[in-house]
């Protein structure tokens, strides 16, 4: 069996310093791109193989990036996840996942469990429940590992955060509808005690305000972003005696469910009710009856995250600043809200 | 300050040793339940906070266990995430995830970030490019930090696997197609390295033979699980001079591709042609022509693959067994493919 290639090997190859070795392969700024080329050429040509988590425990580094959501299984989450890897994995950084189901107890354990595996930095998307103390949050910045809000975020000094304007998303959405003609518009709203959710309704609201139409605290509704769920609160507003004749929805989930129950109940959409959702998802395209719903770029919303992510981890100042990027939301016009009659 | 409370402490307090107390602390099989309950009561009492990276580099455990999937953007490994989780969670175990896009190069690297992160088990489903080397796999193997493949194996000494019977799950596919009055039964096929793919190849062509029709290679086309490629494929097919009047697809997302294309050819779904997908996606459900699907148990499969973790971590003997565990699919018949017209 044949030595292990050591720094110290690539060091004298190439007559350098083992530290100037140990800086290039850690990606140190202050080695010149041309010295750190050389370097891994080198290790790779020696079949040097870096002993990460030796290197981390020297370095403080172990180039594994955690990303916390509230869940997986919906495409607007996994696309960010998509843009953080897209921008992490060229630099050297992979990216570990975990998922809260919206439990802010898992939601700690989530940070501690990251913390435990040594992570560089965590990126994260905050629980639907308020949280009431951040103390887990506080345990990240005081070990000096770089926090990232994206999408669901809270207002912490010196934690910066990539989101989108909601209130803009949801108020050319519900425009939209009274633009089409629609008069009485229901809001299937959120948990309000999160800022997306609060802005899509302010939005909403404002939207009416302008437009010179009633508004009407009744035709608001807070639930969940399920389908079920949808279905259970459209069955509400469709039970009312005079029943909305559009529906803005903080979520395609719960839009789905609308269009469930309005079927359900022999109505035509757009034709009786108008439905609008907000995300994107892929089924809202993929459906007979396509669904309008607000774009909110998530791999780009994923890449400068990652951005973000990078520019801390690679300050070496002191100095802390925070950065907040308010990414513009595109409405996409679908079936579930375009009248088939010309409305002049 | 108050003085933080240690291992000590608590075995003062309760009259044992520290040694009882750590053990208790990390699960070891040789302190009954009964002790451990108190031990970890009273060390919630005293406010004892364990620092789980000590934890760790001295019981040689970090309670975390990482699941590597081909893409997490997909109902069937989010939910068999899901059943890990399940299972898991209840044990104090948390759950870290990494996708690979199918590539080959992310799998090895998934496989280092997770055991530089310490952790204590992997349960993965395998990249879809056939792998020729096993190092990655043997890394973990003989750092004894037991690995179980779910869904995508492949077979290697001493390591177990959950999967379902991929070839009953097409075989009656297809025999339902034949009982339906389809005589020319295409297949989209997949990555053909991999067994489940293979298996559900084999399946539908036992199937063909078996009840007496001709089994025509042509109708065989190997494609990628992604709706754009279930277009192209089933262009090929409607171009045929004999075209085909079925279609088993071994992914729902082709199928729905499929589905797509034959509606832009003008030709009706199930009387001209019927389609078939397996994974039982939600949107199979959802879509208002649903489609007919093989139903995975995905939830059950991470529950399983759970319960083999916990049995192989918690195996005191030396002795190392492998484990098979293969489940039985179930068929879901939706519009797709029920003719319309009773056949006698």
């Amino acid at each position: 069996m044949t030595k292990k290639t050591t720094i110290y090997d690539i060091a004298k190859r190439l007559n350098i310093t083992a530290a100037t070795v140990s800086r290039a392969l850690n990606n140190n700024a202050k080695i010149s791109v041309a010295t750190r080329k050389l370097v891994l050429q080198t290790a790779k040509e020696m079949n040097y193989e870096q002993n990460k988590l030796a290197l981390a425990l020297k370095s403080g580094k172990s180039y594994n990036v955690g990303v916390i959501v509230p869940r997986i299984d919906s495409n607007f989450f996994a696309s960010v996840i998509r843009g953080i890897e897209e921008e992490l994995y060229p630099k050297g950084y992979h990216v570990i996942i975990c998922q809260t189901h919206d439990q802010q107890n898992l939601e700690i354990e989530n940070i501690n469990s990251l913390l435990n595996a040594q992570v560089d930095g965590v990126l994260m998307s905050i629980s639907n429940s308020e949280i009431e103390n951040n103390d887990s949050f506080n345990k990240l910045i005081k070990k000096h590992v770089p926090l990232i809000f994206f999408d669901r975020k809270k207002s912490i000094s010196g934690v910066s955060s990539v989101t989108i304007d909601d209130f803009k998303g949801a108020y050319e959405a519900t425009k939209h509808l009274i633009d089409q003609g629609y008069k009485r518009i229901a809001h299937l709203s959120n948990d309000r005690s999160l800022q997306i959710f609060k802005n899509r309704y302010l939005g909403y609201k404002q939207a009416i305000i302008d437009n010179g139409l009633e508004f009407d605290e009744s035709l608001v509704i807070e639930t969940m972003s399920k389908v079920a769920e949808g279905r259970k609160t459209t069955k509400i507003f469709l039970d009312m005696d005079r029943r909305p004749d559009a529906i803005f929805s903080s979520s395609d989930f719960t839009a789905l469910g609308a269009i469930e129950e309005i079927k359900a109940h022999g109505l035509k959409i757009p034709e009786d009710i108008s439905v609008v959702g907000f995300s994107n998802e892929p089924f809202t395209k993929f459906m007979e009856l396509s669904i309008t719903s607000v774009d909110q770029s998530p791999i780009e919303m994923g890449r400068i995250a990652a951005q973000v992510f990078l520019e801390e981890v690679n300050n070496s100042k002191k100095v802390k600043s925070e950065k907040h990027i308010v990414l513009t939301p595109q409405l996409i016009v679908r079936k579930s809200s375009q009248r088939l009659t010309q409305l002049v």
